[in-house]
């Protein structure tokens, strides 16, 4: 792909992120599950001398932090970020997080596996991200000899990260195939091909504000390459589909602008608002600001707005623990601080 | 009742207009439903020199209009303006209209009875209408003997007039009664003193937007003056019975502005917009601007909305026969212009 295409399909909107996450093993210990306190320990240690101590430039932008310090809410705004999963978010003792200041890769340790790898970028950036993955795991195998098998590859606590230990996934929003009823017959279909289409927080959730995470299944029997194409692929046909839908939704050109206006009404203008109606109205205005239909709002603010209005990172905003439904107030309020006093025109 | 306090209740809103009207009839002529196409003509003449010959101040701001020629969509925005009756609208010949410039003063001349003299102010005015009424009414006099019977009181086509022949209407704006389900006590409770209360275009019409018309039933067997003061009690009533519902709304401050506030992102946002959802929404609007919770429109503008969105007057203003599904994007456009993109707080 060409890097102005790339860029093109960055803007586009369509795809919100993209993440590359490998899971890497040392072959000094038992695999978490089987992990004694001691062992535990060590592995953290092991892990943050041999990424922190690395000379090389990216380290300066990494920092390490004791993650079984870190306060819950804290803990829970990360997971909303996508940088942390929500069994390590949980897990309570003896775990360690290595965060880049821009938030683009993390670095868990005592999860599922002893290490997880991940970068994660705005818009469609598989490649990206995965150069930045590979980056961090040669500096780490400088000094750390990981769990491999010649036959196998990289060994990891669930077999089905065994292999590369690589899920690429893409987060899309797909509003118009969702509209016109059309998005069971896109997962049907990538689900042939051995790929996963999950809620905003994964394995579970609901696809809340027409938002979809696709990612690969099988990480065996596959180069990295080889699985960064094909996602790359799935996510140019799905960009393209959800285009096609968008423009049939413009052939009722009024019935739709009526649709995300009115949801931008409510949304810059209600004083209680769910995180499950915001996430609803933000879709509509996302679309309506990506179809250029919705001009008064860009699209930062939007991305800005699908994280902070999320539980924890709304408390943390706000520097205090909130109840559901003072949530649901300061919600609305962040937004309307937020839009700036948008004007309805 | 002071003139500082009638002048508090015109600007509570509460009471939106008043009206008075009576029906009157020439003792020379069979009334209406009998007359010959011959009488009605005559009729009209009568009462046009009657009023347009005569030398009194008020007389300068009325204006005879052939209604027979007016066209249809500016009879039906009459008929929206409550300034002519719906059957008088669809009465095609021998018809007769007389206007005030200001819009304050309206006679029908063969509707149901030779003639209908009205009078409709904004608020609560009703003295101020009677007092109108009876101007117009004493002019008439001086060329004109009407049928009166001593026994009886001015004699009417239908028995229910006969007496004053005086109708006293207030349009009231009951959102919080409403809400909180005491309306129907409300209606209970007058119906029980010979008051109807009715939608915004009379019987048969529904209760959009929370208005309410409110008229004395029987005007038989009761001077002008004791009508008049019952109805002006009665309505301090009503306006002191929504007073204290919306001081209950008021205790669930945040759901109460949540819902009020949602409603102008709809109304100021929408693309399309019936006219049923925007008495609804234009309802919330008007007890926001009431209730100063919403600060960015006047009254002013609510009050012109209630007419200009109305079908015939919207097709007025554009100047154009609409169809349905065009009223209902020129409405929501209207409102947008009128609104002049108000600020989202």
């Amino acid at each position: 792909m060409k890097e102005s295409t790339e860029k093109a399909k960055i803007a586009s909107g369509i795809v919100v992120s993209s993440r590359v996450r490998l899971a890497r093993n040392c072959v000094d210990y038992p695999f978490p599950p089987r992990l004694s306190i001691d062992g535990a320990i060590k592995v953290v240690d092991s892990f943050k001398s041999a990424v922190i101590d690395s000379k090389n430039a990216l380290v300066k932008k990494l920092s390490f932090i004791d993650f079984s310090k870190m306060p819950p809410l804290e803990r829970a705004s990360l997971v909303e970020k996508h940088l942390v999963s929500k069994d390590f978010a949980l897990k309570r003792e003896f775990t360690g997080l290595i965060l880049s200041k821009d938030e683009t890769i993390s670095l868990m340790i005592n999860e599922e596996d002893h290490l997880r790898i991940q970068s994660i970028l705005e818009g469609l950036q598989i490649s990206k991200c995965w150069q930045c993955c590979n980056l961090v795991d040669n500096i780490i195998e400088e000094n750390i000899q990981y769990a491999y098998s010649d036959e196998l590859g990289y060994l990891t606590s669930c077999p089905t990260n065994v292999g590369t230990g690589m899920r690429v996934s893409i987060m899309v929003h797909l509003p118009a195939l969702t509209m016109l009823g059309y998005l069971q017959n896109v997962i049907d279909t990538v689900n042939k091909i051995g790929i996963t289409v999950r809620g905003l927080y994964g394995e579970g959730s609901d696809f809340i504000g027409n938002l979809y995470q696709i990612s690969n299944q099988v990480s065996l029997g596959q180069p990295e390459e080889e699985i960064i194409t094909k996602m790359e692929v799935i996510a140019q046909r799905i960009i393209e589909q959800e285009e096609l839908a968008r423009e049939k939704l413009k052939e009722s050109a009024t019935q739709l602008e009526d649709r995300l206006f009115r949801s931008l009404g409510i949304f810059s203008n209600a004083r209680i608002l769910s995180s499950n109606e915001c996430m609803k109205l933000l879709s509509d205005v996302r679309l309506g600001v990506e179809l250029s239909i919705i001009k008064s709002i860009n699209m930062e603010i939007i991305n800005e707005l699908i994280v902070v209005t999320q539980p924890a990172n709304l408390q943390m905003h706000y520097k205090s623990i909130l109840t559901p439904s003072e949530r649901d107030i300061k919600r609305a309020e962040l937004i309307r601080e937020k839009l700036g006093g948008i004007k309805n025109v």
